[in-house]
């Protein structure tokens, strides 16, 4: 199946269906009721909000303040606001890649990042996801390779449910310095970590080899469209011609909602909320797959971020098993060759499951399914 | 000076200054009352408008309808949305050129084409703008240059102020066919034609060889960036590739704002008063303007669009001028220099006039002051 007829799949309505598949943020855990008091106040006084705007200064005031809480010191100046993280990751490889500057990707990461290459023909090199990356992309660079630029995921990746260890990401950092390419951060999951102190951000560690890519899409909402970017000094021009060729600039009454809400807003409060209820039911996913998938499956449990990535035996095709999965036992998910390139592109025995857009009771259920379903057919 | 400090320098503050500079659609003129409606309506239940959504079938329905207005028959799954015709513009340009496929463009352009140029490193061909456009275009295939796409606003072309004749257009339509490429067709200003009969899109010519890039900005609202393109079948695929690497989608606001706007709203009698008034403001700027111009100075009177665009005599400095005429004389335009590539580059004697931001009255007292500062400048 290839990416859109596997979504238009999942996403068919279902009542009785549990989505695994869907990787949205929760629409139960956007702040409404403080966003229809900053839509009141933005409409209220129609003014400026239907004209084309200039990046609102109020709101990258708030955007310096949010980066101080990922450990990054930066200026107004560098940050460029963007329609959401997906175009931050176009933006970063227009500006960073092309023809002798491949883009370094692991061979399992976000779709996001895949139609983006395919969008811009990006030379790439891809580097195992099994072992430590930084040895992976340090191999790839004594090889020869010389990249423009890195995509990676730090915290919560997307689907492979990891975060990167603090010794990786110094020497990331440390690779990125010596060889002169910059690291792609996507933190769109970055506010989201569930288990410890917050892991600074990539971009703590380094100011000109980390382009760094935040989104308002997890933490407040997704349709707005507003994210935005931090740019290493050098390449901050280059940033803004590319975003007014791309878009202009970002809609008015998107920047306008946000920075309301952020002026007056216990954004730390909601976002304990957000990590509450997302640990809860990212502990009843693990403890529900546990239970039912075969034994010694090798499955991910993410500490930050909205995804498990479950390794079934050799043989499996979760891309058959899925549409049995739906008709048949009311379980959905993403197979895991979506988000393949590289050596192991072949493999068809990885999927992907989301706990954001399901009740813990639905986790329960839908675990159960998955495990008659693995049963059913023998998986074990 | 360079476009941003250029933009900077006319955008500034200053309730004297009379600015001829600014092209943006007159707020004035936004239909601001039922978009307050729509807006409430769109709000009032929340539900889905703070979550992703995917393009809302009747707001491509209602584009339909608009495209019909146009001399345009598509259907809904032709059309793409845009973050306004600026992303339209970036898309056509990533989708059609590339290394051996150049873009071809006027040597007078605007400034958003130039930009996506200068974004995505596209290789262009210059055509002049003082004779046929079509014999222009004819000379370059003939010398074989062997183009992926042709960047052309028939309507209300900015910063030129003038339309491409009926047997101009036709001749192009058939250029493109013979030679298979596609022409970008910028319809920004489509709607706002004052003078008969509106004249049909390029895009009526021909489905296969038209790129139709369109924009709720002139005629609604830019600041809630919504646009769309209609996008020759055989490259629907790939524009919808582009497309969401390049953004995902849509804002979701926008996107009901606009629909709930077009449900129940006359927009036929809006467009009428959008014609008048900018008509009246285009027919006060060509009288003041023939008054106080330098005897034999060159200008275009545009019968679409926001433009006038002025020749004065060689020698003189465009942007030496603006300086003055801000500090001293309270009136701002655009130099011309922004808005040319190839041969023509080095010229500094244009200027373009926008008349859109401006009362009947201002523009006679901001012409006064050109013609001031032009006899004090002593170009005759």
């Amino acid at each position: 199946m290839d990416q859109t007829s596997v979504f238009d799949f999942v996403l068919r309505k279902n009542a009785d269906l549990v989505s695994f598949a869907l990787g949205l943020p929760n629409p139960d855990l956007f702040p409404v009721d403080e966003l229809t008091a900053a839509v009141d106040a933005v409409f209220k006084e129609p003014g400026d909000v239907y004209q084309y705007a200039n990046p609102l200064e109020e709101l990258r005031g708030h955007i310096v303040r949010l980066m101080a809480m990922r450990g990054v010191t930066c200026a107004p100046e560098q940050i460029v606001l963007t329609h959401g993280a997906q175009h931050g990751i176009d933006m970063a490889v227009r500006l960073l890649c092309g023809p002798g500057r491949p883009l370094v990707l692991e061979e399992i990461s976000y779709t996001g990042a895949l139609s983006v290459v395919s969008a811009t023909d990006t030379p790439v090199h891809t580097v195992s996801t099994t072992g430590s990356l930084s040895e992976a992309v340090g191999d790839l660079l004594r090889a020869g390779v010389r990249p423009g630029g890195m995509y990676v995921m730090p915290e919560g990746h997307n689907p492979l449910g990891v975060s990167l260890p603090e010794a990786e990401r110094r020497a990331l950092v440390a690779l990125a310095r010596e060889h002169a390419f910059t690291i792609v951060e996507d933190d769109a999951y970055g506010f989201l970590q569930y288990d410890q102190e917050p892991r600074p951000a990539l971009r703590s560690l380094d100011d000109r080899r980390v382009f760094y890519i935040g989104s308002f899409s997890k933490i407040i909402s997704p349709g707005l469209r507003v994210g935005w970017i931090v740019v290493p000094e050098e390449h901050v021009d280059r940033a803004l011609v590319v975003k007014e060729a791309s878009t202009l600039e970002v809609a008015t009454p998107g920047q306008y909602i946000v920075a309301r809400l952020l002026d007056r807003w216990d954004l730390a409060g909601h976002l304990g909320v957000l990590r509450r209820e997302y640990a809860l039911r990212r502990d009843t996913m693990r403890r529900s797959l546990e239970a039912v998938l075969p034994a010694g499956t090798p499955f991910s449990c993410p500490d930050s971020g909205m995804f498990f990535w479950v390794e079934l035996p050799e043989g499996v095709d979760t891309g058959e098993l899925l549409e049995a999965a739906v008709a048949e036992y009311g379980v959905s998910f993403v197979p895991g060759d979506l988000y393949l390139s590289g050596p192991v592109q072949a493999k068809r025995n990885y999927l992907r499951l989301s706990f954001s857009c399901v009740s813990p009771a639905e986790i329960e259920a839908g675990a159960e399914r998955l495990g008659r379903l693995f049963r059913d057919r023998g998986i074990a």
